[in-house]
């Protein structure tokens, strides 16, 4: 199944998304995509992983990492499916970042691996944009490279665990205007999901709505102003996201 | 005025903390300081500095830097006033860091270096723990160093902006046990609380109850079980919590 955050009517609402696409409310009422502005659909703190592909770190001309790098992002950062982001003035390179998500569904505390998969309501997709020009140190990025109004787009919506038979080998793809710029598997993460919720709760409580942004592999391009950037995660959701430039 | 949130018979609760140290709750019943759980003063999205007192950089053989470097803090690391932190086992180096905190009091979008202090709700105090053992990279501290539950209190309640008149002008101060460990000023910070402002809303949208850690002068010492550890900001609160030994 699949659970959407929306916005109708001026509230922000639960729903299902049905087989052809349609949003079914808690109330029964069904409403088209369109008719709805998409809110992430979770709302927790996100913790991000920089350099979790082993083909991207050695794009990046970065030896891969012996422990995650994590860094926290601000909620302030989220956006829903289908949002606009802005193109900062006076920078060359704005990169997408097609990544898997896990959201958590229950308090985690020093959870082994092999249970980790019970802690999480599902999965979603990541759109985590850098603006590459403000990079100083790949070891964990700046604010001004990953912290931006709108520079997190989520979604469109909370896959069920279940419905995800094998996180670790999906493919993801991102499109620039309907041209196929990144491709990956998840089965090239250097860290997987159950080592990242092993490794995380063993010092900190994670707690439901939490996220892992689990990073993005090779395949870098930048955007401009007019974009319209599709990030997809196979069997999880296809996130688009169009590019609108500083006034 | 001294602002604190409070835990009294099982509610969250907004308090005034009185000329003697007594507490005024909205309902206008008065409380003891210890009759209460202390809670974080501010919930929102904490942003912290690092390296931002020069002495403190040249303390860990680090070049001050050029640019503010700043990382997010996950909410589920905060503590108030009065409560506990854990000392993780098999660790050397757990240090405190005396740290004066802007409190946001309205969205700040693109604010001038001279109404910085406008968007200000006040000032509070943190002690952001640093586990050393843990750290690969100075450039920006990793979760196990920085993010563990509980590593963050903050407190003991936001004071008014006008009732610090020159918050770049105030002694630092961290004791152990009553020992006096850490002194420090905030007339050395690099990055000042204006320019910081300035910065971070120039590229994100900072909303009430987000906060700016400013990072902690010189002086680092060890702490362990049992410990009771007291940082102050002069003018703003002094800071009480105790370590405890991980089980």
């Amino acid at each position: 199944m699949k659970h959407a955050r929306i916005r109708y009517q001026g509230q922000s609402r639960d729903a299902i998304v049905e087989a052809d696409g349609g949003l079914r409310l808690t109330d029964g009422r069904r409403l088209g995509e369109d008719e709805v502005e998409w809110l992430p659909p979770a709302n927790g703190t996100l913790f991000a992983l920089g350099l979790n592909y082993a083909d991207h770190a050695a794009e990046l001309d970065f030896k891969a990492p012996t422990e995650p790098l994590i860094f926290v992002k601000s909620p302030s950062s989220y956006i829903g499916h289908r949002q606009t982001t802005r193109r900062p003035r006076d920078i060359l390179h704005m990169h997408y970042e097609c990544e898997l998500v896990a959201v958590i569904g229950k308090t985690a505390r020093k959870v082994p691996r092999h249970a980790a998969l019970d802690y999480l309501a599902g999965y979603t997709v990541c759109n985590d944009y850098a603006i590459r020009d403000y990079l100083e140190n790949y070891y964990r990025p700046n604010l001004r490279v990953k912290n931006r109004d709108a520079g997190t787009p989520l979604g469109p919506w909370i896959v069920d665990v279940d419905d995800v038979p094998d996180p670790s080998r999906l493919q993801l793809r991102s499109w620039i205007n309907g041209e196929l710029k990144q491709q990956g598997n998840t089965a090239d993460m250097i860290f997987d999901i159950p080592f990242l919720v092993e490794y995380l709760s063993s010092f900190m409580t994670l707690a439901p709505g939490d996220m892992i942004a689990t990073g993005t592999p090779k395949g870098l391009a930048s955007v401009v102003a007019g974009d319209e950037v599709v990030v997809e995660v196979e069997g999880v959701g296809r996130l688009l996201n169009t590019i609108v430039g500083d006034p």
